[in-house]
């Protein structure tokens, strides 16, 4: 039995396979494990060839099996299994090992288990990994948190099976300490979903209140693709909408049940940004719009409820460039709300999280990969404190050149009954935050008013209460 | 020292005070405690005559005061101090006697407390209050859960004590077991928060797009107010716009900071939402606006940003009625998100409840309370398994006949530049629900075009796989 390989691999369903095949087919030595035998002996039979392996059966082979310090990613599902496998395996680990956690964990039980893994000195370095199957085999972006002496010896390795950006940078950087990494990956998702609610409604539009048929709009989504928008998530939507189902003839998108399905990451970024008071509206809206889609029950009680029939334009072409325009205001906005999500669990976590180079390693391998995530780090990189990116003169002069559109596209949804709710969201939030005021005092009065809750004045400092059941005098609180 | 007190309340701070007044007007015996007794000696001083009080200094008087089985009323704060509050009387009681948590407490908690303390035979009954202080002293909208057993015990001095309906119906019932009486009260603040948000797009409006003053806009509200939005609301907003500040001589509302505060019930909505898979877009539009009202930062970057000025309508009066119904149709949706999550809440935890009941009991003492409770509570008696509020003929009519005024509305503040997030959210809702086909098809494509998610086909059973990288195929998976 050899000792010499320098990562281990246990959990060999598809996503610890491919990323064990990366590793081997970048040159180096992969000790692989699972709980039932016969997922390793399938991957030495499948990909032995493709480079240097080390098959173990036990917990204990598989530990000895690796160089020191030993470098042991764990491929598994979140939540119980992979507390179950740490659990295995830390009392085999000595002082200055790594667990390299690369599942979908929520940050909070990422920086438990770093906290805990800690005291005993071994490093456990939480890694979002995003690109799926393919990305994971080919070069994903890599995520990792934990601290700073594990991606010193780690990061060289991740940079090798990364994907690379056109520049060549490879996409993965030492986002911060403990679940800085998977919090990332986590805000990652929550803007995923939010591109992929934006390209629907897009979609919608331009079906409805365009006219257009499935394969006219994906040589538009093509056409898109090569300029500002082009991105993975475009050129996968020209795909899907031009595939055409075999058994029916149909377009492939009516065949397929309208009804979305989601796992937690969508959901947790909401949540967290509850947390952390900071306003996710477009993700939020993605992650209801797919939660309302499931709700069939609801939907087919509701599907004879009033509302205008989309009627279609005479100018399908130019209605396009608008909603081109507004896909593109949108999504900057989600970009907004997202990477100030970032930035507020950064503050809130003290991880000095970069933004520059969080944008920088989603360039490439992941699903949210594009060319405007180059104009993001530019942004950052050029004002490292950019209290938005909105902020960004580019962005803002992008968005002052889109709004007439985005607002002519929402008007058009509004009256012909489209659902636009993350167009919506994203319109309004960029209406508030430019808003000189905000009905905000009208709800501190309010609020006063029932609650004895008080509020602040503009004129003077303090906090000041109105008597509102005596004489309506106001008094310091 | 009497031990013939029918209720005892510890913890003294105004809602405790209050409510152990309110007992005590009503004729009950009342045993008060609290940490320091100088709170105590301060009811007693001011407000010992208004009934029979008990004033006790230490855990053990105060329990010992109370007839059997005791009926203990904890008024602390909501989290760590209510777990000290029980830990410290909870070995003092005996099997059969009662906790009554009347605090804000998140019903997670109350379930585990209920648990626990079942073990002990205790009934531990977390009760919903809504109503601030005046509600507390003056009868409150009453929200317990637990046991059957407790509420025979509690419920008749709890209906004497809380707030009655226009028809006499006391605003109390027993809500469901457990956590189920917290649950609802959490739902209660969440659509409260709704409810402000919709009525501050609504005076935003009037104010930008009609030109109204506040002045002018008060009078709007108690016009509506004597209609279908009749609530206590729309009476206060009234109050507090038509209020002049006497230091300038300006509308109150505009020397008040336009920066909502928020305390957690309206976030815990949201983020129970989100796990139990219900949309509340409008709840959660209603929790970012007063959060993204709180990012002083962020705005006073972002007023620059391009966008239109509101330019004043020739018709005031005939836009003001239009944003009454966009008001009222986008107050439909939110109830209908409320009580969806209701409905989740009690599939999920097995409560039983009683949606029309809720409606009662809300239709006085709580900060909702509205003639339109007494429609929805008749939407529910009519048809208990109702899918969904929309689903009521009568609210499907209404929202029928407002919704083209409710899509102008939107169009103005959409090219005037006037953020309306929840009366958006609302449409793009009620859009999405009666919608013959969502563009979560696109969305199921993509998923399994970049990680093999597979879709159901409107045509058959069973999950598919398209072979995208290969030949296009579709496979069953």
């Amino acid at each position: 039995m050899s000792t010499s390989a320098q990562i281990g691999v246990t959990g060999l369903a598809v996503m610890g396979r491919n990323l064990a095949r990366n590793f081997a087919r970048n040159g180096y030595t992969v000790a692989v494990h699972n709980r039932t035998v016969a997922r390793t002996n399938a991957l030495m039979e499948e990909f032995g060839h493709e480079g240097e392996f080390v098959a173990t059966e036990t917990a204990k082979e598989f530990v000895a099996a690796l160089e020191r310090p030993r470098r042991l990613m764990i491929m598994v599902k979140a939540g119980e299994p992979t507390d179950t496998v740490i659990q295995e395996f830390a009392p085999l680990l000595e002082p200055g090992d790594m667990i390299i956690d690369g599942g979908n964990a929520h940050f909070a039980d990422t920086r438990r288990r770093e906290r805990a893994l800690r005291e005993q000195g071994i490093h456990f370095v939480g890694t979002g990994v995003s690109g799926g199957e393919e990305g994971a085999l080919h070069g994903p972006s890599i995520m990792p948190g934990g601290s700073k002496e594990s991606y010193e010896s780690l990061g060289p390795m991740l940079e090798k099976i990364s994907a690379k950006a056109n520049d060549g940078a490879p996409c993965v950087t030492h986002v911060g300490p403990d679940g800085a990494g998977h919090f990332v990956k986590m805000v990652h998702n929550g803007i995923e979903y939010a591109d992929m609610q934006l390209i629907g409604e897009a979609y919608q539009l331009l079906r409805d209140v365009a006219g257009y048929s499935p394969a006219q709009i994906a040589d538009i989504f093509r056409t898109w693709n090569t300029g500002r928008l082009d991105s993975y998530l475009i050129e996968i939507t020209a795909e899907v909408l031009s595939h055409v189902d075999a058994a029916t003839g149909k377009p492939f998108v009516d065949i397929v049940e309208d009804r979305a399905e989601q796992k937690g990451t969508g959901r947790w970024t909401v949540q967290i940004a509850l947390d952390l008071g900071v306003p996710v509206s477009g993700i939020a809206e993605a992650v209801f719009a797919r939660s309302l889609s499931g709700h069939a029950d609801l939907r087919a009680a509701s599907r004879g409820l009033a509302g205008p029939k989309a009627t279609q334009l005479g100018e399908a072409a130019a209605f396009a460039d608008r909603v081109e325009q507004a896909l593109y205001a949108s999504k900057i906005v989600s970009y907004t709300q997202g990477f100030h999500e970032i930035t507020a669990g950064s503050t809130e976590y003290d991880w000095n999280i970069d933004l520059g180079a969080v944008a920088s390693i989603w360039r490439g391998g992941c699903i949210i990969r594009a060319a405007f995530l180059d104009r993001i780090r530019a942004a950052y990189d050029a004002r490292p404190d950019l209290p938005s990116l909105l902020s960004d003169e580019t962005f803002a002069q992008e968005i002052a050149a889109a709004q007439d559109d985005w607002r002519e596209v929402l008007v058009a949804a509004t009256r012909q009954g489209v659902p636009t709710p993350g167009f919506s969201a994203a319109l309004a939030y960029y209406d508030a935050l430019r808003a000189e005021r905000l009905p905000a005092a009208l709800t501190q009065g309010q609020r006063d008013f029932f609650g004895a809750h008080t509020y602040r004045r503009t004129d003077r400092e303090g906090s000041f209460h109105t008597l509102w059941g005596g004489d309506r005098s106001e008094v310091e609180a």
